[in-house]
């Protein structure tokens, strides 16, 4: 599908607003690419983010595939308007085994109120890419806030 | 519901593998409270861990939650049971304001393959609590899978 | 928790409303019981509504939990107010066996703009009463809009 | 992707058991089309399949995505194990509006326990077809259980 972004300057407003996210740096994210209605984080494995067997946590492969979504709906968004996430679902279909995990968000629906957004996260192990998630998202978009802390 | 533990040494158990999982640690959970099939962990806000608006980030909520009902079916399983994630599913309810935010997992309904359970996220602001988060999670007992790095 | 209605009138809108849902007669379901944000939705089970093994098809189980959220969260809206599903999530806990299927929907939080509800599905067979589905829900209101075709 | 059927006979397979769900019968749902790892199924609208606005009720177009996904696993499955729905999540994204819905379902992940799915439902407007719904969808495989009524 192909989208309009309602802002022209929206890959700038995406790469400002994922500045504003330290959650993201503290992980180590990093904002790839931003096309309207699309958006790739990338997260190099480290030692710190480990669930119990030493792969990447559930909780933070979530977090990227929440992020990557979010960004993807918020790229079509006019330069008024902030986003945040309703909701998500997200399957965790292998572990995340890996020296990259990709989030790569893709709006399925955009919307004036809501926005519904899928993503995939993709594990790089060795010059092996393995599917490892899949999010199904809900965003509202709130008239008039600022993205920014006020 | 009144649960039995297969293990006497599940909260042991629970606390070993928690303590293994870097993740948890890095963002500075911590296990506050475990019983049979109900687990707490607290989440002291800090500056690293923002959106955009300087809240708790969504996916950082998600993840205590994660682990919140991920740990709570852990604790009635046998000693010889491993466990993963397979899916949850999060509404964020309000934002993630305040100086705690504690995850309160529970089981809905334990079972020799899979579990289903739910956390509930509040956010604990200058004395005022306030559920942010709920989450509906369905986990795989992994046989014979030990919980540690092999 | 203690929800005051927008509307004084809110049962008869619900029941209104749901008497307008040709699905929910159709399938021979009975709205049993309504109180601020809670919902009851009693189904009969009958031959026609089988999955391949005999029991009732989760898809239908799916339809009683969706409408007793949806009437749990419409209770609670003013009067020129209506609604819709944006998306549930709903895990089926073990097989529909039995007499009497009971939907049970509560609103978690409720909203002007969105209401997050969850609902537990019953089973009552020969007089023994199983937890079967647990579903988690959002729905948005429209201002303005009526409840009925127009 | 390309899937392998673990048995060859799988269309014939997946035809018997959606003849058996007499619900699927009994909305007038009909299965059109099966190939490995995807399945098609059909439901013209009626007027008894209504929500209170006389659209098509999200619940029967939660059923058929159910239907969809659930039989593109099941197309997969070796010729003694039969599938159960664990969980399903679906955005309802635009009002069930026209005269026949289409919901196609894909396996996203086949597995020998766990197999997870996809399903987009749309809906066929005097010639113009429209996505209406998207759904994430979790099933189990049950060896040795056969798939009719014991």
């Amino acid at each position: 599908m192909q989208f309009i972004p309602a802002n022209p300057a929206f890959e700038a407003r995406v790469r400002d607003s994922f500045a504003r996210q330290t959650a993201m740096g503290f992980i180590g994210a990093r904002l790839a690419e931003v096309t309207p209605g699309r958006c790739t984080i990338e997260l190099p494995a480290r030692a710190e983010l480990g669930q119990q067997h030493g792969f990447v946590h559930g909780g933070i492969v979530g977090m990227i595939a929440d992020s990557a979504g979010g960004y993807a709906a918020f790229s079509l968004m006019p330069a008024d308007v902030s986003i945040l996430t309703v909701e998500f679902k997200i399957n965790l279909l292998a572990p995340a085994r890996g020296q990259l995990m990709v989030a790569v968000g893709t709006v399925v629906k955009p919307g004036r109120t809501l926005s519904i957004t899928r993503a995939e996260v993709f594990a790089h192990d060795n010059g092996r890419e393995m599917l490892i998630a899949t999010m199904q998202q809900t965003l509202m978009a709130m008239q008039g806030m600022a993205d920014e802390r006020t």
